[in-house]
């Protein structure tokens, strides 16, 4: 059975990890978190991802780097699903992919991720009289707004419209009195956090007249676990190079 | 300029066709509608396709054969906006068809007709173990249920799903306190009225854990009414031959 | 600490409860479920009764006499929470009433039961020319339609609306093509099952050219079983009477 | 008759209250617009105001003070939709109360009247732990955010909290990557532009477990000229003072 190493073991969607991962024909090397917090036998995430035959890493963007060299230090492929990921974090991510196979996902959920495809694919049949807004909801602690998702499916959108690249006509914020009309072409997001929702997104498609709203509803963290641990087994063994849960799921 | 005669001329889609027409680059030859109801010089079906360029007919499924006759005798193109058809009146049109160009169509939108593609492409993406849900709201004085357009979309999801038919996998109804549970595979459907509401629809795909949500929102039936008049303008000339707003459109 | 014997205990919401009762300070005397499966010590509902303070009923109609009877001879409070529950299921718990201590409602949750006020207020100030329809969508396996809490709501809306009890407006089905148009006055429903919702709720106002909706959503089992566990709490040591989730909340 | 001056007249609700005024048993005095232009006899505001009844102002917070001014110096009554106003225009409305009848706010819509009153009363039943979120849509050319509505139903929600002010929990903006967790007790907004949207707006009060969503859809700016038409009439004659949508629709 394929062992996987846990990084940001103690958080939610750690926690989550470790409940599915059995269920899925997996077993669990261990787990690292911040301030050298552990679970298991290994001390830091040097020593899991020796221990690991595949690492899973939900835990921050401060702690990328340190993971990234752990994973290509002990040879080992890394699933990423850190959200909150700047430019800078995606140049060392595809760095490491020269050397590792890394995959790299905001949502490792099937609905996100064939949604994704019909946002592009919407994008491209629509005109660009047909104005994009991304609305997404979530639980109270989470810190990043927007969502790593909602960025997700902007890229999609951005990639339909023809954009140069996936956050070329990104436009995050509106708010203020004094924010004028909105920008021809471009594609604006919302968020709101509350509760404790697992994650709602919504692609809105506005033109004169009439909308085409298309939407996601995350019930509980268990999709991404499965989503993650699905992932982890598939990237187990494969050649370096970075793959996308396009890959995974065949889609 | 193309001469556009509307069957069904007084009804809110008639009247919809007569404030758009111009807008587009079009001429209103007269109208008629139930019980000898004229809108100009023409005094009945007949002498309105005569004196047109191409017949649009918002009007009621009762009155589809005369109105499909008075075309096939005049030898004019007609657009069927028509909802509440059953397999009878499409026989009827499959046949009509053979002498001249029809294009039915239960929405004329842009946007639904988007929406309908990622609905079908969604149904085949996804696995049986989605459950597909179409739910629709129209204003109070709808009298067929579910919409014309729920069924356009279902339709879209059966052919997504792989059935024999647009119509397979439907499941109209489920009222009643002893429905008992879900049939795997089926498509059911659930309408709503109240107020003016032109036209909402959504589709959701269910799974475990998590939902798909595809949606449509029409603000006024100027949409519906735009789109009409651009099949009518599409569809002079052509030649006999059963056509969709897919060709109008081009998607 | 207060014992609970739950009536349905293998069920999804059985198991919900003996998951929360501890939290909230409550014990499980054992359960039963049917066909004679028993959890725990009792071997059926007459001696569960006999040996809790308290009973929570989430199995199904067909079982609602033996469970009355058997909270009547022990002289036990019995939280219902079971739904598809038609007048001469009511007509038995007001029997009961007359000798313990009953409450029954479709939906335990703060969430729902404040929704429902805010559903009377509405619908008493807005004049019937605002067309009610209230859409619900639950997980595949609910065997009945329209759910509980829909009709819960509607009973709201009927009382704000004037009428003569809470079941009086309620227009059930309107399915089919030749359904006509909407009754005015008449509040309708409509349901959605798939995946595994855990239960949302929407009522739909709707005028000429606005609408207002009032909703709730359930993202797990664990708030109505809180929420029946709260109530059983409170009902442990009442007088004999017909109790609401509303004495429970306060509201 | 009363004879209404429209101040903006040849904005969007500018035109739609002239196009309601004779249905409702007004008529239009004349109106005036930005850069001297005028619709009607009257040379300016002041000369508006003088041959009007009564003044309904849908232009820019920029243009308060000189329309103010004008009712004040006429000693005519005034509506005010405008939105996007600061706290000095409010100030300033505060001001002009005192000489003249003054009827400010942001929607004066039914719907979205009785909603503000849900709103509150839903914040006031819900404990701090249901965090309060306020999301609406408008047309791509809405230059202010969050709408006047938004803000409207805010201010319920802030009293309903409890708060000190309608604004005091405000929290308008989250965006940007490190924005960290959720302020608690905090109401904070999202904005969404795009295509021809009259106003949508949802307030989600969201606890663990659960949601409440209150909303409202309007299908057109009719209901909003409709309603300042009704304001306009009922203002008329009243004495010096600063009066609400409450006190014109009897809720």
């Amino acid at each position: 059975m394929t062992a996987i190493g846990i990084l940001g073991a103690q958080g939610r969607m750690g926690l989550a990890i470790a409940n599915e991962a059995t269920g899925l024909g997996a077993t669990i090397a261990g787990g690292v978190d911040r301030e050298g917090a552990v679970v298991g036998p290994h001390a830091d995430a040097a020593a899991l991802a020796g221990g690991a035959d595949v690492l899973i890493d939900f835990s921050s963007p401060a702690a990328l780097e340190a993971h990234l060299a752990a994973a290509e230090a002990a040879g080992r492929p890394i699933v990423i699903g850190t959200t909150g990921l700047k430019p800078e974090h995606h140049a060392r991510i595809d760095e490491a992919a020269k050397h590792i196979a890394v995959l790299q996902s905001a949502n490792t959920s099937l609905g996100v991720n064939v949604l994704s495809l019909l946002v592009e694919r919407a994008a491209k049949m629509l005109g660009t009289d047909w104005d994009i807004e991304i609305v997404e909801m979530h639980h109270r602690h989470k810190v990043d707004a927007p969502s790593g998702t909602a960025l997700l499916l902007g890229a999609s959108a951005n990639i339909g419209r023809g954009a140069s690249n996936g956050t070329d006509l990104n436009r995050i914020d509106r708010m203020g009195n004094d924010a004028g009309a909105r920008e021809e072409g471009g594609i604006y997001y919302a968020s709101l956090r509350g509760g404790s929702v697992a994650g709602d997104h919504q692609v809105v498609f506005a033109s004169d007249g009439e909308r085409i709203e298309l939407g996601h509803r995350a019930e509980n963290r268990g999709i991404f676990a499965k989503g993650a641990v699905k992932a982890a087994l598939w990237l187990a063994g494969k050649p370096a190079g970075r793959y996308t849960m396009g890959d995974v799921l065949g889609l």
